[in-house]
């Protein structure tokens, strides 16, 4: 079964899932829409078209699965209720607060479209999320951790850029390396915010710019680094573009938990990620519910789905003999 | 929805299934089925039966799910499709290559007698190989490894204590670093054997014994360890006792796989075990999945499945609304 992709939004999401599309023969990118001027808008594939946003509709018989790549801000919480009236659509859905009530209108909507919808597939939400309810269902007597970085955090370098003074800025998170060491030794120690990540930024100041006001301001700002130790480095525009362009991400969800009568045995289930490209990943895991919705589709169903509701094989271009075979 | 469980057989996994059931709320240990004398078995549960083997079918209307804990040699491949006919089963089926097999054998029979069978659930198969579906289903373009160890084999164990002169022993299997820190670091290495997993045994000797001979034998035995490098400690009963008296194992699954439009990016997915005890973990994993099968017996479902073909929320007592809200 080969599935039909269109792309919604074209920004880094949008371009690694093109990525990803090219990487499975069993997928092909038929279309892109966007809200831009189509003339400004040049993607990879030569096969595929690019059209305005508002002709997306007139595509529904063209396109199996339609993959939302707008942010979870604005654009999801409208989009995918809306596109799932017309498609088969997968999305990537961060906000984890606001995840129930997302996932209530877009179940409602595609029901009543006849559709399948698959909301907050990539890494966290998405594959951490999975490892969290495995390992849980496993050990349900013990403690779950998860830690982000070493990577680059959009939000935190975007405050950092809202500074007067600041030119250009990347923030990264990184898990500190003694919590990580307690939660593996099966501790289940108590951490504060402060104890399992710092912040490191690297600063481009404008020319006029009072680089210790700038400093004091990134370290006090309530919610992104006022709870963190922070370390501020400031850099020249070329050294931010050399060593820091890059949107790598990554970290680990580690369950520690107790077996036994007596609770005397001791395990620890660990799961990692190093991306040298968050969004590139993330689409990657999207093109894989991709293939899933299509054929969840094909069986009849209809409805909102997580990777918690969705059999693992469904992501796999291979069959389930192959599997058995292969991979069991 | 509550379940009572059966089990069949009683060693060590049995033992670790009667643990794993009393950690879960929703599970019910009903009764132990044994081909030993009733009056010899002693378990740990107040509240269950001892019942011998023949009168297991008797069950039928009493016990959700039967979780057989045979083994794979012999056991399994008959007792699984046997009993399927009667319940829902459970099995930790691990003979790899002979999966698809037994998969046929389980399917035909619980599909005609309208029950569900989950076979080869465990860790390896069983976590790891769902880590290694979803690894490369995210990352197609990429090579996965499977370390085992630090960990006690069992069959090696066996192979050695069954050299004359042997009086007891224990071998441990254990993950090469070097091999580890290449594969980590995406250099995806063509490793042989020997590259991979190091052998280390404790021995104990007869009286009589020749230690020379013995470690000559240990170490040139074909298919358990002339491939690779052994290392043999000849050690005092005592000392087996005191230090090498329990069944710890773990391991790795890791794929290194590269994204972008000229696979520019690279990224790790690594996923690890670290167990005190094997068969408990392994016991924990299938009363997960006696969870699952009783679900999706009571859906309707017939016929034999992997963890491949079950959704995660299958094995988790928490309901949907709770798994997006807490762990999504």
């Amino acid at each position: 079964m080969s599935t039909k992709i269109g792309i919604l939004g074209y920004g880094n999401l949008a371009r690694g899932v093109e990525c990803a599309v090219r990487q499975n023969p069993d997928m092909e990118l038929v279309a892109v829409f966007t809200r831009r001027d189509k003339e400004t808008v040049s993607i990879l594939t030569k096969e595929a078209a690019v059209c305005p946003l508002s002709e997306a509709k007139e595509w529904k018989e063209r396109i199996d699965v339609m993959i939302l790549c707008g942010g979870s801000a604005t654009d999801l919480p409208a989009q995918t209720p809306e596109y799932a009236k017309y498609f088969h659509v997968v999305d990537s859905f961060d906000t984890h607060a606001r995840i129930p009530e997302h996932f209530a209108n877009v179940d409602l909507s595609a029901k009543e479209g006849g559709h399948v919808a698959i909301i907050s597939a990539g890494w966290d939400p998405g594959m951490f999320s999975l490892n969290r309810l495995y390992a849980e269902a496993i050990l349900p007597q013990g403690k779950d951790y998860t830690f982000w970085g070493r990577g680059v955090s959009q939000g935190h370098s975007d405050a950092v850029r809202r500074i007067p003074g600041v030119k250009d800025a990347k923030q990264y998170t990184i898990p500190v390396e003694e919590a990580l060491r307690a939660v593996r030794a099966g501790e289940n120690p108590e951490l504060t915010v402060r104890q399992k990540h710092t912040r490191e930024c690297f600063v481009v100041l404008k020319e006029d710019a009072d680089a210790k006001r700038v400093e004091e301001e990134i370290k006090t700002m309530p919610n992104y680094f006022a709870d963190y130790d922070t370390k501020v480095h400031f850099i020249s525009e070329e050294e931010l573009i050399a060593n820091h362009s890059g949107i790598p991400h990554g970290g680990f969800v580690i369950r520690s938990g107790v077996t036994g009568w007596e609770k005397e045995n001791k395990h620890v289930i660990e799961y990692q990620l190093k991306l040298d490209s968050n969004p590139e990943f993330t689409a990657s895991v999207l093109v894989a519910c991709a293939r899933a919705a299509h054929r969840l589709a094909a069986e009849g169903a209809t409805g909102c789905r997580t990777l918690f509701d969705i059999a693992p094989a469904y992501l796999s271009a291979k069959s389930g003999e192959e599997l058995r075979a292969g991979l069991l």
